[in-house]
């Protein structure tokens, strides 16, 4: 059995989407950063990063997006999520989850968690106002290449396209007009109309 | 042949490392940051986010350390430079490199590059002031916990030492005293010792 820690509005909707997408049996636990849960003992004992996702296995709790996804991809190969057998197409995989995790997460993270990497107030403040700018190049970049169409791999679905459905929705909190970007527009449309989609998003704000 | 696009003191090091300790045929192109080569239109048709490392391959260009450390390890499986079949140990070796280009990478990245998340000056000085506390944090966290020695994953070298020795060069720049971390300091001086890194550092700095 598998555990995921997750929160809602964050990055571990990912891995959530990639569990059910496997037919994974797995169990979750929700941590209200409202409460600031994720720095509770009990949480820093879990995953001493004090963020989400966390994954708790039988062997151990792993921990970031991109080693989830290719965990689960890896774990339940006879779901097809991820082309593990051909080392380029999973080069492009990890290439493009790895350019959300430390480009786009971080671009995204300036607005709301400016803390991290400054203390002075002002700054926070000035750091917000480039976010608009920092995920409008992003997702320019992915429009014009790494999303190939109809999925980011091109024909096959995979761990990208439940890792890129989690970014996008955060585009108009962070004040990019999401209509810029058709190709991506048309992937989170269809991306929301799936059943695994609904049923996951559904169980989070249940 | 494969071709790697670096440039000197960035995190390309790693991609050259695993390269050569996978006995590649490859070749090597520099691209100089002095003279702002990243943003020049022949770069910029290699790698349209004029950011090294890139990796010509027969099937096309690769980018992002952590895409491109599992691709070299997973076409030279004969070189055991990653836990591929292991699922659990694949996303440890993920989860340890994802760190790296999402938190310690980024940290780093504050003190010499604030201008990508920021326009004002005075935010851009007052981000380099928190990098020594953000990068002593990441490697007290490595200290702690994700290098178990004597190698990141244990008993087995791979991908992820190439990883570390690579950003954990950039200690002193960053303003933290890398004897606070004696399990660092000790992968350091072995890897710095290796004929191979010996050899890809030489020929970087010719």
């Amino acid at each position: 059995m598998l555990t995921l820690y997750y929160a809602r509005g964050t990055c571990a909707l990912a891995s959530h989407l990639a569990l059910e997408y496997a037919g994974a049996a797995y169990e979750t636990v929700r941590v209200d950063f409202g409460k600031q849960e994720q720095r509770s003992p009990e949480y820093m004992r879990v995953n001493p990063k004090g963020r989400v996702p966390a994954l708790l296995t039988d062997r151990g709790i792993l921990t970031e997006t991109p080693a989830l996804l290719q965990f689960i991809a890896q774990s339940f190969p006879q779901a097809r999520l991820a082309p593990l057998d051909d080392p380029f197409l999973m080069a492009r995989t990890n290439e493009f989850n790895s350019y959300l995790c430390s480009t786009v997460h971080v671009a995204h993270a300036h607005r709301v968690r400016g803390y991290r990497w400054v203390d002075d107030a002002d700054a926070i403040e000035a750091m917000k106002k480039k976010v608009p700018q920092t995920m409008g190049d992003c997702f320019a970049l992915i429009e014009s290449g790494s999303l190939k169409g109809p999925w980011v791999l091109g024909e096959t679905f995979s761990i990208c396209d439940m890792y890129l459905f989690t970014l996008a929705q955060w585009l108009e909190g962070d004040g990019v007009d999401p209509s810029r970007f058709p190709k991506v527009a048309d992937h989170r449309k269809r991306m929301a109309a799936d059943p695994v989609v609904v049923k996951v998003l559904a169980a989070q704000y249940a």
